[in-house]
């Protein structure tokens, strides 16, 4: 892959903001964590993977920024620091998961001194970049399995390379099957309102070389009648124990136009995304935006008459009982329930 | 209602320019036939009835610029005009109908005089004007009936007074719910990619002082999931003998999702949107629009990456079996097959 999402360079947090594409390439430095929260919030970085990057390597940015030797101190700063990016956006678990495994390096460290924490907390920071990177490809490898030679797959929001450090989750596993020679065509939903499947996926699909043509996300249910999709794939911001995935809004919408036309709905993720503490989907909170970017196209033009109301909810949850497998870092599973969703992420 | 879409001012076809709303009403006055084709073709006026008198008006625009007092020139230059009046758009059924009003009412006048024709045909295209209006009211009225107090009803694109002379299809039921003192509740997908729902059917509503949400179509099944939605209502633009039924791209989406979540989906319009030569959807073509409305936020800003495809099909087809009734001017059809959508429409 040539797309490297997240990166750390000389002490910076270097992210290529998605804001820009996909008219311009442009990465942006960031150096203080209110401008990383921002990069969260309006989503210059996004993607559940990434988030859970992007929010080790800000718990990092934080400790810098702590001038005492006190190791103690230090761990009051970083729960500080915990609070205010889990404050930036409440869905995407793997944000949180970040800031947790930052936390539970510094709790190791206990009675040691700052430095030594802040050693330690980088480290981990940079492990987590690796690992998501070697997650994404355990996906890719088990879900291409999943896709049959000429197959055409419909997917939506952006799982690939942009929301992760590289590569992807569900269109990982399309970098994968393609990879492995099969000849694989995309449908991209284009993802309304911020058309990440029109600005992300469709642009880093095409720069891959893979076949792609952009859909407008009604267009999903006709292709299906005709025959023109064999599979859904997805990625997931959160996952509950019994399967239920919330992902960008429009995901719950495709999971139903699939199993009315019998067409095959995968979800894609890594294990840093389940959120084995919520029960089902009962307790996964759903982040509504602003609503000018329903009433707008992009924050320029006005699409709704002046004083129009709009409801923006970021995400929508797909019940389990609806996906045909989910796709991880850990293996396929296949029978969602709680006991084999334990089973195979090894919790057990 | 103060909205009124078509009208016939000194001699001239007086159109909202629907492109230009919600940002500004203006008004567009068409003395040529080419301006009329380019109007149609670029949605200027669009909705399947309002597409009925349009092209009925157009004719009476063609055979006044038909200098010769010969009847059989005429009804040449009528039938070229036919022609190409329905080389703008394909799909909609109304488009037809109304050119074949027209040229009817000119055979029905063979061997007259050219100013005779002139004025006859004239006569017919006023009356349709006023024929939809009153079959907006009686769909209003019969469709009325569907809905109960507080209900909360989604709806896609505009079936409004702007997609017919005034008042609407769908939204003429719930406007004549509404005048009949019920709450209604209206949510309005945005419908992309021309924004019809947010742009024209946000801004009738809200002027109409009816509750209107907008929403990403993304967002419909959340909505159904939540138990916020108790009917769906979309129009249609042509429908065939058995009940399948053509609307906006998206429709059918709204169909599989109602379905799925048991929530009655109906289809309003007149009997001139009625294909009775069509056995079902088989035959029915959807027209392809250019990609640049996918590609593009409104052909300004561009969303995709350079190279990458787009497909772009104005409409699809919901199958009868996922409508629960088709609310006519000649009453409901809540039985949706040939012989009763006949019956009803007496045509037997």
């Amino acid at each position: 892959m040539n797309i490297r999402t997240i990166n750390l360079v000389k002490g910076k947090i270097r992210i290529i903001d998605q804001t820009k594409l996909p008219l311009k390439l442009v990465y942006v430095d960031i150096t203080r964590l209110p401008q990383l929260w921002k990069a969260i919030k309006i989503m210059q970085v996004r993607g559940a993977p990434a988030l859970g990057a992007a929010a080790a390597l800000g718990m990092c940015l934080g400790a810098r920024s702590y001038a005492g030797g006190d190791g103690q101190g230090l761990y009051n700063r970083l729960e500080a620091c915990a609070q205010y990016i889990g404050s930036s956006r409440p869905t995407a678990r793997n944000l949180f998961w970040g800031i947790e495994q930052i936390l539970a390096v510094a709790q190791r460290h206990q009675g040691q001194p700052a430095a030594k924490i802040k050693q330690a907390i980088l480290s981990r920071a940079k492990q987590i970049m690796q690992e998501d990177i070697s997650a994404c490809r355990k996906i890719g490898s088990y879900g291409a399995r999943l896709l049959k030679n000429n197959y055409r797959v419909l997917t939506i929001c952006n799982a690939g390379a942009l929301a992760t450090i590289d590569y992807g989750t569900a269109l990982g596993v399309i970098y994968s099957a393609y990879a492995s020679g099969k000849k694989i065509k995309v449908y991209s939903c284009e993802t309304r309102p911020l058309l990440q499947g029109a600005r992300l996926s469709a642009w880093e699909l095409h720069r891959q070389k893979v076949d792609v043509t952009l859909i407008a996300d009604n267009t999903a249910a006709a292709l299906m009648r005709q025959g023109m999709i064999d599979a859904v794939i997805a990625g997931a911001d959160r996952i509950a124990a019994n399967g239920d995935a919330a992902n960008k809004i429009g995901t719950f919408n495709l999971a139903v136009l699939a199993h009315y036309h019998r067409i095959p709905f995968y979800i894609a993720a890594p294990k840093s995304t389940f959120d084995l503490s919520l029960k089902d989907q009962s307790g996964i909170r759903v982040e509504m935006r602003q609503t000018q970017e329903v009433t707008s196209l992009l924050f320029k033009r006005k699409i709704a008459p002046f004083g129009a109301e709009a409801l923006n909810p970021a995400f929508d949850i797909t019940p389990h009982q609806l996906i045909r497998a989910i796709i991880t870092d850990y293996g396929l599973i296949r029978k969602i329930n709680r006991q084999n969703i334990r089973k195979i992420l090894k919790e057990d």
